[in-house]
């Protein structure tokens, strides 16, 4: 062992858990320590649920949404109004939006953002499968819920422009202050958005 | 999929996360959603690397630190004053102390810390081992080296009166104001024993 090093099994955790999104080399000790000492079983379903999360889900065919079926629940179901289209960069903003239990339509999973810094391409989302979806028809509107910042923006305003020419409504999520916040914490560009969509009371 | 919920596999890879330490839902959805969007060679590695860190990684036989030998690599190192220990509650406090690079001697590792809260008891921890390590004689000081919080001093303390009676000088690290940290920032506790520890300039 060099100093301020591990025994290399457990330094190969620490590296698995620092490729995490946000984590650093401490959290990934700790983790990999918490890991070392659970049972044996604990352990084994922890491996177990990383290699067949990988392996059973897929993209549904339909929305590009994770699951584990052909097509997802969301895109099957029959109470949900298939002519509308919620469009969002990642499945966890599916989640976000499912526990909002205000939305009837079904979704469109971009897989990321338009983002040139990083290389990211309109051909590196699924763009393409959104645009054929429109257009065969049946669909009345497409909502873009990408995040409100600059390449959420970019992307929600670039699909926005392949989809106008194909006759269907594009809307964009409302911009203001979210409720119960404190106006005394709201950025300017958000009070300046809420001003300018102020609505009739 | 019930609304605001994933697939199963996903579900279930979710919760593996969230039991790690300081992990709540939204973090464990994040690492869920990235090994999902990793190679299949990468999250195959991750589940192997889980596997194998548990399998392969034991306690020392003689300081309790994880190693994948019998005896780990600080305790086989000729170069180590073995008459000095340091003891220590957790492996990653082993770590922590090796890369300030001062220290030469050997470590003990309790594996935890009194907690009479979470019925946590000197038999729950590597107490015996030290006590045995300590009598089988050629030790001349053990370093106490837990946390400086209120279950630390305990477990300092108590230890200490268990040594002793063996003729071993048992020392504290020393308590005061951080390196490159500010006097006004420190509290009052750090800085009344700081004073107390003053030495000559």
């Amino acid at each position: 062992m060099p100093s301020s090093s591990f025994a290399v099994p457990v330094e190969r955790l620490i590296e698995c858990f620092q490729s995490l999104p946000g984590v650093g080399r401490k959290s990934a000790q700790r983790f990999a320590f918490h890991v070392m000492s659970m049972d044996e079983s604990a352990a084994e379903n922890f491996a177990e649920a990383i290699l067949s999360a990988k392996k059973t889900v897929f993209c549904c065919a339909a929305c590009q949404n994770l699951t584990d079926a052909k097509i997802c629940a969301v895109c099957s179901d029959d109470d949900r109004d298939q002519s509308t289209i919620c469009v969002v960069a990642e499945p966890m903003d599916v989640a976000a939006i499912e526990r909002a239990r205000e939305y009837k339509g079904v979704y469109h999973v971009l897989h990321g953002v338009l983002s040139p810094l990083n290389m990211i391409g309109p051909e590196d989302l699924k763009i393409r499968e959104l645009v054929l979806r429109v257009g065969a028809g049946d669909v009345r509107e497409v909502i873009m819920a990408t995040d409100p910042d600059t390449t959420g923006e970019t992307t929600a305003v670039y699909i926005g422009g392949l989809l106008k020419p194909l006759g269907v409504r594009v809307t964009r999520l409302a911009y203001g202050v979210p409720v119960g916040g404190h106006l005394e914490f709201a950025d300017e560009v958000t009070l300046m958005r809420a001003i300018e969509g102020r609505r009739e009371l």
